[in-house]
């Protein structure tokens, strides 16, 4: 299997996922329960979580691409690997619903802002787990992939687990404060991007 | 990244919204609270609704494509601008819907004409910010890009955000008036293909 | 623009409206409403919505790609039509909801069979527009296109929308019978293909 | 037709079916009808089923391509066949929903257990029939395709289907140990792949 046929596949999980995220703005609005123009207002912490996730799937599509531009050939633990990964891809509208449902209630933001965050936690692992099996010993690197290209993917890879086992952590403490910190990450992520990001990809 | 590469996901992205817009429709009948004969008749909005915004959603996807005909490259800063693109069009079927299932509310009408022209005003200017990054400086141009083509391409796209802005502000005064210019300007875009779309697209 | 990158928005749709199929049949069944038993069989014409509408767009998409692989470049014109036939696609799993929840109740079966005969006969105009406007003259057809499989794909093309139109309006008389007449259509091409359809496809 | 457009195609299905299953999950957690904590607790049978489906689907999808690699071109029978097969993918997501809806109430599980295992039996013997197709006679194999691996593939699919039907037929004694047997039969492809799945794919 080429590393483009998986491409495929992945594209096709990335770009429903993050589609599929605005049946949970969508659902917020009922029909006849009170004014359209009160609720569209009152709805405004389902935007933010659209924009979030669907900004951050964006990310991890845009990584994936970066990650398998290295790659010369896969094998079928690379496979389950990918369909793990994905997997944690497809589920994040879920939690992504919970946390923008249960913004302004303390008490249920806590348990959304968990599941939350163990999503993405879980995500990060894949995704590290992921490219480590792929690099170890340049298992499926091509021939003539870049060492230090490689190098410098695992360092930005690395801290994206503990930062949001951080992140979620702090649920227990303060859920306000987990959530501020999820949307903070993906902040940082555009402004990066719109920063210094003008180098062309490969 | 190739741009096909990214036109992929893209693509995945276009199809998905578009498809999902049929669920609007689907939601309008429901078993058992009346003469299904009579309700298909009633949900007439919910028809013209899917219609200006597949349509909508089908003329973007295509002139995304010509704008990924002429670039060459891309780089991370236009690919977070391609993603907020992609935000407006996946958020698309929502404010179709709030529009259908309020065209004879001509109270509730407002918000929902004013939440479907925020949408199509905040993409027309995400489309041309995305076009005037990748040509600014011939930035992002494949080598051998038209001149002409790229000036025509800029001149085509400017007025969209000014109009879009207009017909959303018509809602603060007729929101019937301000529907009815979004169905024109899609109706104008069809009518246009069809008689003057006899050239070879490349 | 490729014929390429065409298919792969229209393989999308195609995909999509397929795959949403199954939402019709999962809405029938509702949690503690009656034993889950009772339930599968009693909702069987959803089982046979799903499969003929499956198989109707599965013949679709395969047509689909006879037509594009004759054809060597697009026009605007050509992309605005194929919006329309995708339309008419990503309709398909509405009316096939209201058939298969009301084909026991012979008054509701009338307007949902109409409803359903209206988007396959429509869908059988644009298909056949498509076509047409793209062969008259050679428009768009590749250089080293075979005149005689032209002419058998228009020969096979032109039936198609007078007999969704008969299968319609027998609904005015018999919606069962039409019902049924759909279901034969359907059939028809799989029995054809499974018989006849040994040699490559180009 | 070339192989690689019938991909395109099946793995737009396959990614769609593996996305709408969070669907499942998502449906089951009400707003406001208990503490969310609770709640996402008491879902556990929702995560395994999505779990399971998730790289049920996953497995299907990279045999798909296994398959599709050894092929050098298609006819309107394998077409067809690869339809059904397809309709099969995209059934599961509803089965999965009634088994994870149900685990833990013995008399509702039997029939859902047997609408998942009937799925699944179905998809093995569409899968073998797809394979043994193509392969008879070496009729629409590759010029260069390996009689090891044919003859691999052949042996590693046949006890698909009688698996499956054991399984199944075992929900008719313990709808639990059918259940449990499924999710095996997954766990075991995962185990096999991350063990044993160190050659390169081709």
């Amino acid at each position: 299997m080429s590393t483009a046929r998986l491409e495929t596949f992945a594209d096709g999980v990335f770009a429903i996922a993050a589609t599929l995220l605005i049946l949970n703005v969508d659902s917020q609005v009922k029909e006849g329960s009170s004014a359209i123009g009160h609720q569209l207002v009152e709805i405004w912490p389902s935007y933010i979580g659209y924009a979030v996730s669907f900004v951050t799937i964006g990310i991890i599509w845009s990584n994936h691409h970066t990650v398998m531009g290295q790659l010369g050939r896969v094998n079928r633990t690379f496979l389950m690997l990918n369909i793990f990964l994905l997997m944690c891809v497809a589920f994040l509208p879920f939690p992504t619903r919970l946390v923008a449902e249960n913004l302004r209630d303390r008490h249920e933001l806590q348990p959304a802002a968990l599941a939350y965050g163990a999503t993405m936690t879980v995500m990060a692992v894949c995704y590290l787990s992921l490219w480590l099996y792929a690099t170890r010993d340049g298992r499926l690197l091509r021939d003539d992939s870049d060492p230090r290209t490689v190098t410098g993917i695992t360092r930005s890879y690395l801290p994206g687990a503990p930062i949001y086992l951080t992140a979620t952590l702090l649920a227990l403490v303060s859920p306000l404060a987990s959530v501020a910190l999820f949307g903070a990450i993906a902040l940082f992520y555009v402004v990066e991007s719109s920063f210094f990001g003008s180098e062309a990809i490969e």
